[in-house]
């Protein structure tokens, strides 16, 4: 076989098959097929597709290009869960312990921060002493002994996936549906779940800026699933204005738990709500109405609360920081950005505002950099409230202050004042499940 | 500036500007652009093509990318000519003696085989003594001298054309027209003549297998050449048979001087009259009529002849084998190719007709392969000739008696018989000229 030819028929829209799918991604993991050739191919992708069969084969040949998590051990049905990512998306650090606190295990490997969304680890991280780099025994030890554990994501997992993301990154390749669909439920068949979950996030803040887009990903990622044998269900969640009223690391944490004590922002309640009654439902707990009063129930009787702080200890957290999240350290410097017209805020780019929260500190500008964990932003107006000049449109938090004044400008740019409310955008827009896509 | 917004631009479809070009070219020769992003460049060009801007500023940025020859201390209009390549195309041969016998200067640099196609480089070696590779000094002194060169690339002309041919080669983005066009004009560019006559081949034996592909290929590479401010013309030429009756280096030769002798095939004549008529044409000796008569004339007195006696001896050939074509050796082997039914020649497949003088040992399997030069077919029938059964159809020659099964086989499939005599195709088929297409 020659990867010449693979990349010629997939440039004159033919489709590759299984032996050459596979060969594909065993050589180039291998160091056998070159950069040069595989990116030709990536391109030549972009512009053809590929066919069910072909993502299918693709995903699951990078599953197996490492190490496959195996979670037989652990009792029950387990559910993860994934977001394609957002500003201000805080719901794995609320909706785990919901679930776990209704009886499901939860057993999940979650990321890191990349570009403008943040990441659930390194929220996790503000926690002193949490731990999030647990080894296969230990993360087993805690979901048998908790019944939950969040992690980074460990061991040889899916390298196929990580060398090609390096290379997308570089050849303006990444963003091709079919492509995104692989490296997602790549790695999330290689963690090792009964069904999931997946949140596609769609709008300014989401890397699906249309409706389209996201329907489309939806039904491959469901479908690639489905085609893997796990039950596969996608939620499209709006992500055209930051989730919730806050981004950064610790107001992020705080917020959860405001959420876990029955409180917090409409919007986040109502997508941790939606998210975490859909895996009890794809844990086999009840029908959706069911599943629903059971989040409602473990949050208001402190279940939910209590198994994050189960969770924080087994990792060893200081859950104290939990039960008072006072405690957490508050940014040395602050600002506010102030409303310079009358009207009502009529859009918020979210990816913009993500960007402001990454330049106060809270994110990574390169792979390097350290995040100041007490960075971020309090959103106190969001799209849709009426404004007068001089209001506080969002306080502004940071350790370093020469980072105060670009974040600003930064963040005021994002903020669009108009003279009419615009209409309001549902928090779950679609659920996807074997391709029926149902519109809320 | 960076390579990867560069990609997206073009993906998406935008046009890169003369900046972006040139600053792409020059950090790809000097390696800083890596294989892997350029490869993702040169598919989406391939998917999204280039704008007549593009491909100017492309062509200029690869002529430039190394040496350009100088034929300024030449006196006259230097007229270059350069065929996409065809099976028993031996023009060259023939056309620069003559238009040098008109008088018209001719210092030219050709290539060797590639593929299924023969270079004149390769066939010029045929000829004891002969050498392909004189240095500038050499080369302009044997041009003010006797009107007449042809060597092989010398110097570091276009490394960026090396370049990305390779690279293209391995990454299935050859086909692509506008890349053929930079890369065919960027090397006449670079060898400094003041006009370019085009030979576009079209059919079953040239890279462009349609007339519409020869077509725009023509338009593009002109467009390109006058953009350049060099007078460029293309004629579109057949290929859907081999041109000639001869395929193989030493073979051609002799054919080439059938031609200077006023006989031959009536198809390479008709070529090569047209080629060298318009040679004669775009170097300003008179109109069209007056070009082809004076085209006659020097095949008629003997002169045309008499240049490449002239040529062969100043680059240190052995011009008695010009003089007696039967000096040259002949191969040891030799077996004939045979009608299988009654009928007419209505298809020759002329790549497959190149491929069988490859097998023979006329052409190149790898770079390093050394070649035959006895070795080759004379096609004793062609494309319209009725045919008996037991007709022998060619004659194949090569020193290695094992070579002869394998090609007679595929020789012989290349051969179509069927009931009805087939339409002529014209020679000429087309004059490309400022984007405008003359058909005849």
């Amino acid at each position: 076989m020659r990867m010449v030819d693979l990349i010629e028929k997939k440039r004159d829209g033919g489709e590759l098959d299984e032996q050459e799918i596979r060969w594909m991604i065993r050589g180039y993991v291998d160091g056998e097929i070159p950069d040069y050739q595989m990116s030709a191919m990536l391109m030549a992708i972009y512009f053809q597709g590929m066919t069910k069969k072909e993502t299918s084969v693709m995903t699951d040949a990078v599953t197996h290009s490492g190490d496959v998590v195996d979670l037989s051990s652990i009792r029950g049905v387990k559910v993860d869960k994934h977001s394609t990512g957002g500003v201000g998306d805080k719901t794995t650090l609320a909706i785990a312990p919901i679930v776990a606190a209704c009886g499901v295990k939860v057993a999940k490997m979650s990321g890191r921060g990349l570009g403008h969304t943040g990441g659930t680890v390194d929220k996790m991280e503000s926690i002193p002493g949490m731990r999030t780099d647990l080894n296969e025994e230990e993360f087993f030890s805690v979901v048998n002994r908790t019944g939950i554990s969040v992690i980074g994501q460990s061991g040889n997992l899916t390298p196929a996936d990580k060398k090609l993301y390096a290379l997308r990154d570089v050849t303006a390749t990444v963003n091709s549906i079919p492509l995104i669909a692989v490296s997602i439920m790549g790695k999330k068949l290689a963690a090792g779940n009964d069904a999931i979950l997946l949140d596609v996030t769609t709008g300014s803040g989401a890397f699906m800026k249309t409706m389209e887009e996201a329907v489309a990903l939806a039904k491959e990622m469901t479908a690639i699933g489905e085609s893997a044998g796990k039950r596969t269900v996608a939620l499209i969640t709006d992500m055209d204005q930051p989730l919730g009223n806050t981004i950064g690391n610790i107001l992020e944490v705080q917020e959860a738990v405001e959420i876990l004590r029955g409180g917090g922002p409409k919007d986040l309640q109502e997508v941790c709500l939606a998210l975490a009654a859909d895996m009890l439902f794809l844990a086999g707990q009840g029908d959706m109405q069911t599943c629903r009063d059971k989040v409602h129930e473990v949050i208001r009787d402190g279940r939910a609360l209590e198994k994050l702080v189960e969770m924080v200890e087994a990792q060893g957290g200081d859950s104290s920081y939990i039960r008072d999240t006072t405690k957490f350290p508050k940014a040395p410097y602050e600002t506010d950005v102030l409303a310079d017209r009358d009207g009502y805020i009529v859009h918020m780019n979210a990816q913009e505002c993500g960007v402001a929260s990454s330049m106060l500190g809270a994110g990574r500008e390169t792979k390097e950099s350290v995040i100041d964990m007490t960075a971020g932003i309090v959103l106190l107006k969001k799209t849709g409230d009426e404004v007068k000049k001089g209001d506080v449109l969002a306080r502004l938090y940071t350790s370093q202050k020469e980072r105060l004044e670009g974040a600003s400008k930064r963040y005021q740019q994002a903020i669009e004042i108009g003279e009419n409310r615009p209409e309001h955008r549902k928090e779950i827009l679609a659920r996807v499940e074997k391709e029926e896509v149902v519109y809320f």
